[in-house]
């Protein structure tokens, strides 16, 4: 066991924190070797799984992010985007992967991470989904493959908690189906479809969201021309996935040439 | 054969008027006795079947609305509320059961249709399709039945041609879920979902409004909760069912008392 | 919150048993006042919420099942027949409330706790969603309300450790599809459609079941007819609707007469 | 007009047939120059329009095989394995591009159609639809790159009058499946799953048919893993496609090399 990749959790008390550090607790490739949370923080010194109302893991929350990345192969970091470039630099100094899910990271933020990644293996992508990342991949190809006889659509369902529409995801789609046909999303963007719209234009991109009860994420690209359609559709039915995908980044980063690398390299796609 | 009842169809050259034409022509339950088109329109006097461009059919086309009627056991209508109202009072006259599928009538041609219904049977709809009188009616029952937990969105898709969003039938079945929980639709409507939404409002109906190549009419009406969702679904794809639908009115409409009916008492629902 | 009912979970170590535990734990509207295990059990004497692997709850494992039942309003039950037999007596003899979701129940074990309820509140049933109860109700309408130009077919898909096929939820919705329609199920199954079958018979109903994943269940009743169908369709995706349900019936049940009771009288279709 | 490609359909009085012959008719990119139909059937030196129930085409129905191939640039064929052996050797003759969607041809017949095709050009495959050649790639693709953590299930929709299970085109799906997995079908495919199955096998790929009304033909691959799916989706509505998929064949074999191509090669997959 102790020649297992050793990993730290960020943000240890979030959701995603939780989630992440269940998941390298119950991998049989890694070993949870550290969990950070910011200082004056309530869990600090205490331990991480009595914390989260389970057993113990023998693992004590620290604010120490340099002495717990020094002891680890590798950082696993779904936190700020201030608390992220900081630990990039760290994570670089420690040689240790940096595996990246902080969504919201500005130009001046990616540049910096840029420059991190020059020293170390950096892994970052808004989606770690396996499926997710193999639907994009996907629908740039079909998009590629069929002409404007086929209407695309993006249809995305998530929670009732989603504050925003469309998704992430759905836009990285429209992106995917955009750059599959060589034009700019910006330009045939269809979104808010409402009242006396017209005809559909041809060529356009449409977007809809469905927001219902504690849906995790649904995903439909819908290519859809007379006489048939076809459709490339991605359900989530647990945040575990985005985890896994993180774990599976990190463990994938051991021994990699210094770089920045997103979920496309790790899964080979 | 020649006691079956025998059907007039107004708009005869229009595409429903045609489908109603085939649809009664390969009944073995009714007989096409007359079709009408406005005076000076090309095809009066021709074989209906020959206009069509197909075999003849042995019916003429005529523009005398109250001789057609005359010699008629209902007649079918999916014209213009003008030509409705008119035809409304030669039914009635005709004592011929008088089969409405005209849309976008006024309050005051509904007074006028509901006067003529005091001496005939006129059964009037916004949808003809059986499966989704149906649908109308699951919808209200199950919005009846759970509570806001369930968070209830309509989900359509229609055909690039289409210019308005959401769908007739789409808010249809809004107001039946509306009705269901004694609330007003204009106060729970959640349209044209975009951008900084916010997180979804308890109580509120969504609405979201597909388009692409030639998909005849496909409604969702899903009500999500915690843990579990309930769909109710209706897919058309042959418009030939609201032809088949207003047949099945006209039938059932034989030696009713006068009024005027629906789609639901037609269907005994 | 000591006016609120309270509650006792039977086979408290079980998976179900421990979703029931956490379930009315978390509700506001329900206290648990007791778990029960059978004699001999590790558990027995520690506090349930330790033995779970979580924080303690301050109530201990008994197995002394008369004097549990003695101070609860409710009982709920998810174990095996010969257990459930013997606590429909003793819930009978304590007056409390007993939620029955075992399975598997012999024609000889169901007289008995019929007996048993002609002195105490029994609620049963083989599936507490609110959403599969709902669509089983629905089943039976729209195969009363249909002819059998709809073809009815019933598709279920679940989790990869499923070792029969189709699944329960699915055979009820063909029993109450079949009750629609005035048919025996028997005469009219199509399972495991597979090689030269010959044309769909007229009046049948089809079964598919698919597998895979962690999918934890999903039922469509499918109504096919010439251009239109009708489908029903619940999705569940948290077990803790079952336990919820549960719940829920153990409220329903407070104050109720004597007698026999479904998860259809709890919700009230 | 007259330099478009001339197009011979044989088969002319089937199903089949008169959708090719309508489609060549309405295409602004062929010209029909011919239809087939053998010796004695009762169209012959009639007008094709005419005899299909329409207005005339201005094109007789002929028996004379090479005398209209002669004159054309391709020929559709959608018949039986005997003729179209025997239209293999006559295209080549002619030097007419010769598409085959003609299925249930022998090991000898495709040796024949092959010897054909070393002096003439033929497109040949089981399912012309664009979609459905996509979706073989595609699933291929996605089997490849996800691991048995992924179970695979093949589910197709079809008509009641439909006589085998699963579709012809659902186990092509399921041939890519196994292909990309580098596994053989037969050693792993799960048909007609149902009563006391055991858990699902690791690896395994399912098959599902359902059937019911007039749908066209709908297929589903399903890559299920914990807490997340993919599903490949091809909907059918209209059989129109078919026919213009062939359309499409014969025109991309204008000037193509002599050998035997398949929809691949016509869509550039």
């Amino acid at each position: 066991m102790t020649n297992l990749p050793g990993i730290v959790i960020t943000g240890a008390s979030g959701r995603m924190g939780q989630m992440l550090i269940k998941t390298v607790q119950e991998s049989d490739k890694a070993r949870l070797v550290g969990v950070l949370e910011r200082p004056g923080h309530d869990w600090i010194g205490k331990d991480i799984g009595e914390c989260m109302g389970g057993a113990p893991m023998g693992v004590a929350v620290s604010d120490d992010a340099l002495e717990l990345f020094a002891h680890a192969q590798a950082v696993i970091d779904f936190t700020a985007p201030a608390a992220t470039v900081e630990f990039a630099g760290l994570a670089a100094q420690a040689r240790a992967v940096h595996v990246i899910g902080t969504t919201g990271l500005s130009e001046d933020d990616l540049k910096k991470i840029n420059a991190a990644a020059r020293h170390a293996t950096v892994v970052r992508a808004g989606n770690m989904s396996l499926g997710v990342n193999l639907l994009v991949q996907l629908t740039k190809k079909v998009a590629a493959a069929l002409d404007e006889d086929f209407d695309i659509e993006v249809i995305e369902a998530h929670h009732n908690k989603k504050v925003d529409a469309p998704s992430g995801t759905a836009l990285m789609l429209g992106e995917a189906a955009a750059e599959g046909r060589g034009v700019s999303l910006d330009n045939v963007s269809d979104r808010g479809r409402d009242g006396i719209t017209g005809a559909r234009e041809r060529g356009h991109i449409g977007f809809s969201a469905i927001r219902g009860g504690d849906i995790v994420g649904e995903h439909d690209v819908l290519f859809a021309a007379p006489g048939e359609r076809v459709v490339l559709r991605h359900i989530a039915t647990d945040r575990a996935i985005f985890a896994r995908g993180a774990l599976k980044a990190a463990l994938w980063g051991q021994g990699k040439a210094p770089g920045e690398y997103d979920m496309m390299d790790v899964l080979g796609l």
